[in-house]
């Protein structure tokens, strides 16, 4: 019998349909062809990008030129643009605004080949900091409601350049899919009396380990009971808080340390997929969120959303989020290297839950 | 410039950002291979799925056999199952439901190969025919809420099977996609003394003709406004009504001839894209809804959802609504043939807007 759940936070719902025992080698699917040619984000090509906004790089090389380890440069097809008035105009039902944002890509390193699942975890410490410090940098600029730094891996997930990359883009207004869960949030934070939703989900699931993939001091990472794709993750900071800038140094580092882990579980057990992953946290220049909690989302790119799905928003997922989890807290098993040599400290401090 | 454009219902916005100059052929993706095998959907092959539901066959033939033309079979691996009780059950956070619902197959013709953009005039109308009933007849189960007609075409938009083939799937609420535009129109029909927003947009796009794409007596085609995707297209009834099922036979025969006409022009200058389209129509079983305008939309798969579009609901396009009218009106020059000899008579009865 297939069951249908709805997401803690706001009013959707799921499928959860598994007609038949599906196993992570089901979800494979055959990659597409890599582009050849000369890479703009490749060392030594700094002059390929426009000039870089910010990066980490050795005393005494200048911009734009080698000796950098993360590199943010803006994207030189920007969806939004930082130039320019934001002026809104309604007339009849037809509403528009200027495309005013930042639309910036993060380099995050010199490794052509090596995702973050693969890279040196000194190099996954470093990344969260760029992107602590790009969204402090960023929610100055008043005329920004929004800033999300994203990653889209592999071409199936939507990324055009194989370098490893993630981007952020910063909006004038407060999207759909933040407002739901902010609304979602106030309301059981106002039913329960100062309850935030976030830390009852996560209490939930250290309790009954079903859904629980890993865990560290700072974080946990689940599946989420009304995951509305197969694999979907989500990694929480155990601590409250509404906004990722305010992550303490010591956090920063555990989140880095379970992101990769993460990351690495996924491309061992579906054999490097395409995803996306992003930063869910409160929106800058706006009110006080404090009923809201940060966290990662993390979407294997592996199922299609088809009519049903554009039509209703309603998703059928084919595995349900406690058979992910159990296929995700094995992958040390699976895979005879774990994580290779560089990532080797990656899996410390980790606690693998029991199975139910 | 790029811009960024508010849905006219729901609160979503879309940034159209036409970076270089996008034309069709830039939408075109290479096609997967097709599968070979038998299929379950031709003549022939009737016992190979589960026993038909509703079939349009001659007479003196039985159920399961040759000697029909639309057939409509529950399907084999259902998202959700039509026996069972309707229990929910909340605990903590956690609220599920079981997966009651049903799952059909719309067989849409014996012919394998011929999709709706190329099939008989006679067939498409057939096919209206066939949604209506079936939406009428799911309608009395007092157990469902919302049904949805919809399909898939391609396997890059989810389609497992080539023969052509609709889905029916009924729910036991109403989806997040319809109710947020229910309360659009709500809102809007409230503030504007009784006007329906369908109504204004209808009048509007017919005055500018800048997104008019097909037009006939009973029905129009436009781009929407914000259009999330390339060539997405909207088909609206001109007369106000709030559900599918109560189209005149006349009007279910017009928009036979508009739905084909606009699934041929796509068929046309995106070489047969994928593509999902879906009936929106007033849920069942609930209260009325005189402020709602029942339509169909129509999306191309050529577009991937990336990070920024899933963490967001805000999506980018990468072409205007406008520009992908002009194409679209545009297609009797680009195709040579027109529609083939069978839908000669699919485009009697249009007049095609002068561009602006």
């Amino acid at each position: 019998m297939s069951e249908i759940r709805k997401d803690y936070v706001t009013d959707t719902w799921v499928v959860i349909s598994e007609e038949r025992a599906r196993r992570p080698k089901d979800f494979i699917r055959p990659r597409p062809a890599t582009n050849g040619g000369v890479c703009a984000f490749c060392e030594g090509n700094e002059k390929m990008t426009p000039p870089e906004i910010y990066a980490y790089r050795n005393v005494g090389t200048g911009p734009d030129t080698k000796g950098w380890w993360i590199r943010t440069v803006p994207n030189k097809f920007p969806a939004l643009k930082i130039e320019g008035r934001l002026d809104k105009n309604s007339r009849s039902v037809f509403t528009q605004m200027t495309g005013i944002g930042c639309h910036e890509v993060v380099i995050e390193s010199t490794d052509h080949s090596r995702p973050i699942a693969l890279m040196a975890s000194w190099q996954v410490r470093e990344l969260v900091e760029m992107y602590r410090e790009r969204l402090m940098d960023l929610s100055k600029d008043r005329r920004f409601k929004y800033i999300l730094i994203f990653e889209n891996h592999g071409q199936e997930a939507g990324a055009s350049l194989e370098h490893p990359h993630s981007q952020i883009i910063a909006t004038p207004m407060i999207p759909v899919q933040v407002a739901g869960e902010l609304r979602g949030a106030e309301n059981y934070f106002t039913d329960m009396g100062g309850e935030c939703i976030y830390d009852t989900v996560i209490r939930e699931e250290i309790e009954s380990s079903k859904r629980l993939v890993f865990e560290n001091s700072s974080f946990v990472c689940i599946t989420p009971f009304a995951s509305k794709y197969p694999y979907e993750l989500m990694i929480l900071p155990k601590r409250h808080c509404s906004s990722f800038a305010d992550c303490s140094h010591e956090e920063a580092s555990d989140l880095a340390s379970i992101l990769q882990k993460t990351l690495h579980a996924l491309h061992t057990i579906l054999d490097d997929p395409p995803y996306n992953f992003y930063i869910h946290t409160a929106p800058v220049n706006s009110r006080e969120f404090p009923f809201y909690h940060w966290h990662i989302e993390i979407i294997p790119a592996v199922s299609k959303m088809a009519g049903f799905e554009k039509g209703t928003g309603f998703f059928i997922n084919s595995i349900s989020p406690e058979n992910a989890a159990v296929h995700l807290r094995s992958y040390g098993q699976e895979s005879n290297a774990g994580a290779d040599g560089q990532t080797a400290t990656a899996g410390t401090n980790f606690r693998v839950p029991e199975a139910s």
